[in-house]
């Protein structure tokens, strides 16, 4: 863990019983419970789970669950609105709800994805005049910010942007309404507006700003947005490789080509194939979707190799804040694609028993045992987030903080 | 002409004496003198024989010079700073000079190209600190604009912002300080201290933003200035096609969307080949500069049709303001591509001609008798542009202006 300082802690504990006095001496155990690196992938799995739906997902429910937990710590939540809300004021706030409750009931971190999107289009908005479409538009951001306050902290505000004014491949035909309003207002107002809609709901949130384009046109549009003070909490940096992995020396250059900007980066969708990749010319992901598009051995094993590298790559760029793998599962992946961590029939690949190694394994620090010393203080080091002393009967939360790297001893109260 | 009514104009003239007497049923000739509309090209090539360097330009000069003014009327002078001031403070400003009083006195308006740009560098700037290399940058965009004003009032303030922060390609390997200024300030900063230097020394100045990366990062560029209420007067859109006509779809299609932006469109550096096509992997055109590169009979033909597609194209549409021909001749044509009008030898390809019949023909009035009426009046329609009219021995100008189309009858005084 040497060449990774920018993600370690250390922290002197002062353990004293309920009455104050020194727990000199004693053996108590420490463990990690969270990383404060988010890693993430999408929870949109585990939805017909934590809301019951046993037919949906057989018997693959149960290790389904154990596998996400397992290995993520941080869900992103589906808010598509032609799925959230295909008819107007008919949404899927319940559902989803239910399942945010299920996720932070077991202390994993949510992100909402997306509020303003021009694709997954709920088409009754098309119809809308520009004016009012835009204030359904802003309407909805305070809706679902609202809604889910208090259980998803962090929001991909706007989804694409670059693209978003000129984007023409419309799978019904139809110009989506929400290209018509960026063409119209321009991007930076539409983006100004809808963020100040979700930080005037819920200042505390993290707003991010998400593209799958990263060239210069992604710089362009961050710099015109921080020029005109439009405040955004962290840089989303979609990583789609279906056409195959970059390699550690390009990522980690795009990653330095938008860290400049001093912002937290949310490395926010990867994808890694376990199978055959998508052909290079391919210009819109869309559209390659083949009838059958197979996990296999060669295509595993060179998934494993990428993923690990991947990870200890940006894992490793300290402006680098959270990785949100695309879906953990095979079934139901984006495109068809073999892009999950766990095969159709639920089995691990290699890269999904790699990626747990490393996240909760090399980069982790499982229950272990210390003693105190005749001060009652031990001495913790590890990756930086959450952890619990245990003794005796009783145990307390403390963290590893980057900012509290030098800082006094803690004192933890245990029984 | 009829599908170009935004290039059209009409002026009753009520035509007098120089004691004010109407000059009633009296033969006149009336010509166009320049368009409005820029048909430019670059000025280099006559810069030898502005100054005097018949060495230079052989028995080809006066023919050079004929064919050049016989279809252009606008030059884009060089300020590439790597050959304008190759050593600090060793300038070419004597000789751009005479070139541009040469070029005034035939009533050729004139652009500078370009005051801040990463290519074409001057290398000492480079070892200076950014701080000091940026002052240098302002000092000589204010001592350019103001040395050359009355005489040059168009400028590419700066070019290519939005690879400059990132550019890699260096000829001699030595990262220039333009790009590392870029990148330490922001795209932004950069051309709002450069157009703001650059408007200060002359307030009447035309000042383009130029690029080749036509984008959606030019569109993210350009909103983020128009929001910080950076004043672009023109927006400049290169169109080198080494790798061939795009066509007109695209080519308005990319027209439309920079238009949207309710800036005059100015294409800045236009190629067509009449030879072989670069090959469409080359990303930067300077990694390809082969050995020969011959115009052939079959490019000839092909460039005098994608010529006049283009020219009739862009001049049909009512956001471009100027069209500059990237170079009247093949000799010393850019990376040697056979991209002139003129062969090396300056006989005159297909497309010359066929330039020159739209320009100074279909678009053009020649001398053109007319009769007063018993008022003393002609009713003139043509091009906006420029006029001259003629009666007996003396003639006066006049001009045919978008605005003044429905103007009272002009007075003109003859003689």
């Amino acid at each position: 863990m040497v060449d990774l300082p920018h993600r370690l802690g250390e922290r002197v504990l002062q353990l004293t019983d309920a009455a104050g006095r020194a727990l000199a001496g004693r053996e108590v155990e420490v463990a990690q419970t969270r990383h404060a690196f988010a890693f993430g992938s999408t929870g949109f799995e585990l939805i017909p789970h934590a809301n019951g739906d046993q037919d949906a997902m057989g018997a693959a429910s149960t290790s389904l669950v154990d596998d996400w937990l397992g290995v993520f710590d941080t869900a992103t939540l589906p808010f598509y609105r032609g799925d959230f809300e295909p008819q107007r004021c008919v949404t899927q706030t319940h559902r989803i709800r239910t399942a945010a409750r299920w996720f932070a009931e077991r202390d994993v971190r949510l992100k909402g994805h997306p509020l303003v999107w021009h694709t997954v289009k709920a088409a009754w908005m098309d119809e809308l005049p520009l004016d009012d479409a835009w204030q359904v538009v802003l309407d909805r951001i305070r809706r679902e910010v609202s809604d889910f306050r208090g259980l998803i902290d962090a929001w991909d505000v706007v989804n694409e942007a670059v693209i978003m004014p000129v984007f023409a491949n419309e799978p019904d035909g139809v110009p989506n309404v929400i290209s018509r309003i960026a063409l119209a207002k321009g991007r930076i107002p539409l983006i100004r507006e809808a963020f100040e809609a979700a930080r005037e709901t819920d200042p505390g949130a993290t707003l991010l700003l998400n593209d799958f384009d990263l060239s210069s046109a992604y710089e362009c549009l961050i710099e015109g947005l921080l020029e005109n003070g439009v405040q955004i909490d962290a840089i989303g940096l979609q990583t789609h490789m279906h056409q195959g992995y970059w390699g550690e020396e390009a990522m980690l250059a795009m990653v330095d080509r938008f860290a400049r900007y001093g912002l937290p980066l949310h490395l926010t969708e990867n994808t890694l194939l376990s199978g055959e990749l998508m052909p290079a010319h391919i210009v819109d992901l869309n559209d390659f979707q083949p009838e059958s598009w197979p996990s296999t051995a060669e295509g595993e094993a060179r998934q494993v190799d990428e993923l690990v590298r991947h990870y200890r790559s940006l894992v490793g760029h300290p402006a680098v804040q959270s990785i949100t793998y695309w879906g953990i599962t095979d079934a139901g992946a984006w495109l068809g694609a073999p892009a999950g961590l766990l095969r159709c029939d639920g089995s691990r690949k290699p890269a999904y028993d790699a990626l747990r190694e490393l996240v909760r394994g090399e980069w982790w620090l499982a229950p272990t045992r210390m003693r105190t010393d005749d001060n009652g203080v031990v001495r913790v080091s590890g990756f930086l987030g959450d952890y619990r002393v245990t003794a005796g009967g009783s145990s307390a939360p403390f963290a590893l903080e980057r900012s509290a790297a030098n800082a006094e001893p803690l004192t933890v109260a245990l029984g």
